[in-house]
Order: structure tokens, then sequence, then C-alpha cells
């Protein structure tokens, strides 16, 4: 018997991708092996992309509000969406309850969703309720669409395109390093009051409640941008552009001075002795994209407030690297699945 | 704060639906309320449907192998498009694993999922996985279409149809019970051999390995009937039908004699003195088609093996009755919520 941990998830969605046999319906595009699989629909092409949340593993109910709860399911999927540079159309949400959860639990788990439908433009049209017995479990499946010649995969990145990161990187990492912190105060003494002062409402609000980046689709469609490569870093900056490389047959470089990071997410990890570099690479949950575009296209996104240019791909696939200031470069790693599953 | 048990699932998911705006896409033709949601696709509806299944609520690993456990994922998810009268074209699983899952089981899962896939003709295109601290979880969410001119609703069914079912029923019901025997007897005794006689096959199969009945969508076209309303009974054939009057404002009379009960299914309930009409009403995971027809198209049907008339609707909903031989009605019940977290 093999142990699950010596596959990881990579390996284990490679596993399933290798022994899953090819299409039979020609309108199946694309399956396994990207943010959400591709369809043709005439016109369009159909995306559906499917996430799953677990109680104790994605959240810790302490402290996120059913309702951030709720939105951050929705925008969880939304993100996969996004990452394909399409728009969200439809989704459903399945939820398993304890009865430990009153009625006005789930009604503002609901508000949530609800509130996230509304910002994203997405009709809920369906799900499944059941019962669990182990804490609240969360499916969500978004259906989204994209004009053909729009499609962004993550294989399309080639040499010397410019890599680019939206929004900033690290601060929900730090965001869940203050409210675990608070936590294990109020478990020690339940009279305690929680201690986010307002100047770090900005990173609890990265880690509760973070948005999926459809400004980003159609930011990119009015500059008349097509990315070569897109994917979503919800999974850590790292990971991502691991995958990226690996799936468009790249190397790269990122130039740590030029990732985007608050000066809250920095003010806290000097505070939790954490690298700044490190939760922006590792952190994870920032619901942000990571894409390229060739040299040329960047000349329109460079004045954008929302995008940052953090490097280049380079030839050599052995080759993805950090390369810091002084010049030195070292090689840029993943986290795996034990990490996710002790989080 | 209102104990989820005095709502029940069918109230929790109605106060869900009245919650939920208005669709914004003009392409959204019906969402919650159904076995699918509907889009318009243009020539074809598309139709989504999604189901979670948690472990100790809707399977038990101690005598659910994981090849089965896979197929019957796929077949939850194809039965609620079969019950839009539509086919299935693809599907995306999504897998919470606690490590105590060897990469062997995992692919046992797989190979079920795989098998039900090429049984339905459905592509496997996508999914999650992720860690659980509860046992393992599935996931399923499959995309299907029909025809415009044959789409069936919930809502479509009038007084003096003929009410119909597929294969027969309270089969799984009794299969269950057959492998819940034998599990207390195994905990009492590791040693002994499970005394699952040949005879018994079936009403284990019904249990571990039931087929949603794509291929009764595939005989209604051939024959040219389009039912007035359909739904899928896994869940229970009477608080189905109950759904079904209530949705299209009918009441229904079945005939206790003409319920399709299997004998292996009667010696079963004798041994464990359940009567059959109560496991066939209410047993549940029969995952067979309840439909409506015209008097008129029944005739089609008429010759078909694998379809049963049970009774007529009548005009009254406030009368939805089971009726006896000897000319006795008595009101038909729904099992709730409570019932499915117990079981």
């Amino acid at each position: 018997m093999t142990d699950l941990n010596t596959l990881g998830e990579i390996g284990l969605i490679e596993r399933i991708r290798q022994a899953t046999p090819s299409p039979v319906h020609p309108e199946t595009v694309r399956g396994i092996g990207d943010d959400a699989a591709v369809f043709d629909w005439g016109e369009d092409y159909g995306l559906l992309a499917t996430d799953m949340l677990v109680e104790g593993i994605h959240f810790d109910l302490t402290y996120v509000p059913l309702k951030h709860l709720g939105y951050k399911a929705v925008t969880f999927g939304v993100s996969d969406i996004a990452a394909m540079n399409g728009l969200p159309v439809q989704l459903t949400v399945s939820i398993g309850l304890s009865s430990r959860f009153p009625v006005e639990a789930i009604d503002e788990l609901y508000e949530g969703i609800r509130a996230a439908c509304e910002a994203y433009h997405v009709d809920l049209v369906g799900g499944d309720t059941t019962a669990s017995r182990s804490g609240l479990l969360i499916s969500v499946s978004v259906l989204g669409k994209v004009p053909k010649d729009l499609i962004t995969y993550r294989t399309g990145a080639q040499a010397n395109d410019v890599l680019c990161v939206t929004g900033d990187v690290g601060g929900a990492y730090l965001g869940l390093q203050l409210l675990e912190r608070e936590k294990q105060v109020f478990l020690a003494d339940p009279n305690m009051q929680p201690n986010l002062s307002e100047e770090r409402a900005y990173l609890v609000q990265r880690q509760l409640r973070p948005d999926a980046r459809t400004d980003i689709v159609h930011e990119l469609r009015d500059l008349g941008v097509r990315p070569t490569a897109m994917i979503d870093i919800s999974d850590g900056l790292a990971s991502e552009l691991l995958h990226l490389c690996r799936q468009s047959g790249t190397g790269a470089v990122i130039f740590d001075e030029n990732l985007p990071i608050d000066n809250q997410t920095h003010l806290a990890a000097d505070e939790f002795k954490i690298s700044p570099i490190t939760a922006a690479l590792n952190g994870g949950e920032d619901y942000e994209l990571l894409f390229t575009v060739r040299p040329q296209a960047f000349e329109k996104l460079a004045n954008s407030a929302r995008i940052t240019a953090i490097g280049y791909l380079t030839a050599d696939p052995t080759q993805i690297v950090l390369a810091t200031k002084a010049g030195q470069q070292t090689p840029i790693r993943a986290q795996g699945w034990s990490d996710a599953e002790n989080r």
C-alpha cells in the first residue's frame, strides 16, 4: 500500500489525469489539468470549475463568520473561471451540515453566497443539501463562458513573456496568522477582547472575504490584451508558477523586489518574524491571477494599478528562480499536500 | 435559534430557493427546484446537477467496495440528468480524503468512476482533491443536454395522467438491511463468513452498484413519448411523488398491487419483517424514475418491460393516496431530514 503523502496532491491529480480516457464527446475541448474544463458551445467556450471546502481544513468557524465563508466559497470557484480569462454565469452550491447548525447559521452562509453572486454577476441555480457527521462541507461548481479567441490556458506561455501578478500577495497568509493568534488568546482567556486594530483590517479582509479578479478579465478585454497563459494562485504563487512553467515548458525568473506586497503585510510579517517574501510566494489564499503576456503587449498594461510585472519566462524549464537585488538566484519550490492538510 | 430538524431538508431547500434572486442571465431557464438546473444553449437545453456523498451518512466503507462507490457516485448525478429527460455529457468529481486512504484505495474509487463514465457515455473533465479530517467526501457535478422539445420538469403533470415507475422498487433498501446485518455479525465475530447467498445478489447489487436509467431516456425517445413530468426517486418513491404532485398542483392515487417489487425483495422483506410496500415507498436509493404521461401516450409504453403504471393523477392536490385491492385508501407521507441523517 502506498501512502498518499508520498504521492502528494499534484501527483494524485496527475495519476487521475493519466488514467482518464480521452473524451468521447467532441464538444469536450479540455478536461483535467487546468483551472476549469473547457467545452465547445458554438459561439463561446463553456467552462466548468469545481471546488470543495472542508471545515477544519479550509476554514475554522471559531473566527470565520459564516457570511464571509459563503462569499469566499463563491470566490473560490469564480477565481478558477477568471483564470481561464472567462466570466462566471451560473453556479451550484452543495452543503453538508451537522445538526448543530441552526437555521439562522445557514441563512447567514447563504447571505454571503448571494452577496458574492451579485458581486460576480452569477446565477445561483442549484445544489445539494445533506447531513454531515463532521462539521460543515461546501462544494461549489461554477459554469462560465469565454469568447473562443480569448481562452487562456496554462500551456501557452513562451520564453521572454512578461510574468504578471494582480493585486498584492502574502496578505491573506498574514491575516490568517493574526486570526490564529487572536484565537489562541481567546481560548486562553475568553474574557479578553480581540486585538485586531483598524490597521490590520486589510489583512483580515484578505483572509476572510477575498474577491476573485473578474475585474482583471474585464480590464484585459478593455485593453485588448490576451494573456499567453494564466493561473489562479490561491494555492500559493510559487506552486502555481511551477505549474504554469511545467505546463508551458518554460523556466522563469522572479525578482523579489518586484513582488507586490502591501505595507500592512510587511508590518505583520516583521511582527510574526516571517519573511514577507516567503508569505508572498508560499502563503496562499490570495485570490489573485498569475499571467504572462508577450513583451510587446505588456506596454498596454504598464500603467495598470492592478497589475505588476514580477519577472519573465526563460527557455530552460529547469531554471525557475527567485532573483535578489544583489543578483543571487534561489530555486523556487512548492508546498505540498501535507502542508495543506496541516494548515 | 431554530433547530434544523424543525425545518427539514425540503423546508431548507424551499427557504434557500425563496431567498434566491431571479437569474440575471437570460440563458438561465430554471434554477433551484428541479432535478437539475436548465440553461438555454441555443439548439439544446443544457443541464447541471450536483450531489454530495458523505461517509457515515451515504455509505459505510465497512461493506461498500470503493469501486462500487465510485460507480454509484456517478449514478447519483447521472440519474438527476435522466430525470430531466436528458443525457449526461461531462462530469467533475471532487474528493475529500483523510490520509488513512492509501493511493490504491483512490485508484479503486476512480476505477469505478471510469466504469460508470464509460457505461453512461460521459467525459470525466475535472474535480478537486482536498484533505478531510472525517472520512471520505465525494461531490459530483454532471453537465447534460436535452433537445428543447423533450425537456421534462416536475411541474408538467395533469389530472388523469398515468403515473409510471421504471424498474422495480424497494430492493436497494433491503440490500442495505442485508449488508447491515452481515456487518453486525462480522463485528460480533470477525471470523464469521458473510452469509450473502447467490439469491440475494440482486438486492446487494441494487444497493451497492445501482444504474441510472439513461436507457429509459433512450427508450422514451425511440417510442416517441415525452413525459409530462419526471423525477428521480433515489430519495424514496413516496417523498418524490409528493414533490411531483406539489410542483404540478395535482393529487395522485397509487395502487399497492401495481408497485413493481422483485421477488427477492418480497422474500427479504418477509425475513426482516418489513412491509414490502413500505420498502417500495420509503426505502429509497432505487435509482429509478417516476414519470407521468397523458393517457393516450401510455399505449405506446404498455408493452415496455422496464416501465410499470402504478396509478394516476387526480385534480385534488390534497389527495395523494395509496389504494389497496380492498378499496382502502391511506395518505402517502414522506420521510424527512432526520430520517436521512439517522440512516
